[in-house]
């Protein structure tokens, strides 16, 4: 699934990409390293609060096409990741209803992927993800994502809770997506700007950021099955918020 | 992917599910097989019009976990399949407003499933698939539809045309979603029987039904990316037709 990623290898040139703002991955390191240089690199993978995955050196040779990796392969993100604060002050200057989309760990690569789409297709400004719990922006959710992924700002936040209380400074309406609610949908204004949530596959919106959020919707569900694919209910709010607007127009 | 499908081998057993009704997905034969009972399977084949491959026998003795299959293995389907006008006499007896979903060869497992959950999520009351070049009702895709698949009857038919026919003849009103029209999905009244028709992922809505339909609506796109994934255009559609009919009660 990763095949098709940007992969640096050595200690050195990894530090390098680290320092040079490249967007990391992940970095598989071999067990055991030890050495001035590594202690480097393990200080910026603290700093940095990088992940990495403690491999046997037969995934590091396969990886790094048997070049000789000196016990370290690190992924490189083609996609760049920008900054929550700067997204939302570029999107407030040129739009007057900003729409943002806050995934709370969405972990399959697939419903990322067309999530990403969607967003692109609907006019979503920008794609707020947490750093833990999701799924990565490889080749494959760029594949899904038909490109989207390289159109569409994607920001990374340590937690989704602390983008939320931003959004919520600048004015923008957070909208979570959640069966836990009396609330459908199609009550709901998305006039305003408003920044929708969708929760993970499994357990949903994290209940500590639904106490957060100025509203909760749910899709009606008229049958006998308790959800929807998170991507297909995803599509379901961007497309409600688009009809609201194209009709006030 | 097929791994956890019921598998059945041995000519004579074959010829007994056939006779005895069961859905089959597909038979893995083995090339130059002769005999009379063999003659008879055939035969079978050709009147029910089954899907068949011809593999070697490495392919036979791992379906049938090296079992005396000889030289046939059949997969079972375990969804049960409707037939096309009993299902909409039936819909039409019970219900006001039917909404059917007709799918042009939806060929990915995964959306195939994710469609079936949306459709039993909004009281679609049939799903008609063709019989060539639709993805096959299999584990997989019994999976991803989260068991939806066991809750929404489901029609196969051999030409998605002859169903258009049909359910137009039955005053339902048939929409393909499409970007060849100017229509907005928005402009369009879900409120009457309708029959949604979404297209395969590659090449959309097949022309020839494009001409025979009532009505083409569109989903806007406001970015570069000139379609969605259709699992995600088709949750679009039916929570539009959800919308429409949820405001008129």
């Amino acid at each position: 699934m990763d095949t098709d990623m940007t992969n640096i290898f050595g200690i050195r040139a990894i530090i390098e990409a680290i320092e040079s703002g490249s967007t990391i991955n992940k970095i598989y390191l071999q067990k055991g390293l030890r050495g001035e240089l590594f202690y480097k690199l393990d200080k910026l993978i603290k700093e940095k609060k990088l992940t990495t995955s403690m491999v046997p050196v037969e995934k590091l040779n396969r990886l790094s096409k048997n070049s000789n990796h000196q016990g370290a392969v690190a992924q490189i993100s083609p996609v760049e990741f920008v900054d929550l604060e700067i997204l939302i002050e570029n999107t407030l200057q040129k739009s007057d209803s900003p729409l943002f989309l806050l995934l709370d760990q969405i972990s399959d690569v697939r419903n990322f992927g067309a999530i990403i789409r969607t967003a692109e297709c609907t006019g979503v400004n920008g794609i707020i993800i947490q750093k833990n719990g999701s799924a990565p922006v490889n080749a494959e959710t760029i594949k899904t994502s038909a490109g989207a992924a390289f159109k569409v700002p994607i920001c990374k936040v340590d937690h989704i809770k602390d983008a939320v209380f931003m959004l919520q400074a600048s004015e923008i309406k957070t909208v979570a997506a959640t069966e836990k609610t009396e609330d459908s949908i199609f009550d709901i204004n998305f006039k305003q700007p408003t920044a929708i949530i969708m929760g993970s596959e499994h357990r949903g919106v994290n209940p500590s950021i639904l106490k957060m959020v100025d509203s909760k919707a749910k899709l009606p569900l008229l049958g006998e099955i308790a959800s929807l694919n998170v991507s297909v209910a995803c599509g379901a709010f961007l497309y409600e918020t688009v009809r609201q607007r194209t009709k006030t127009k």
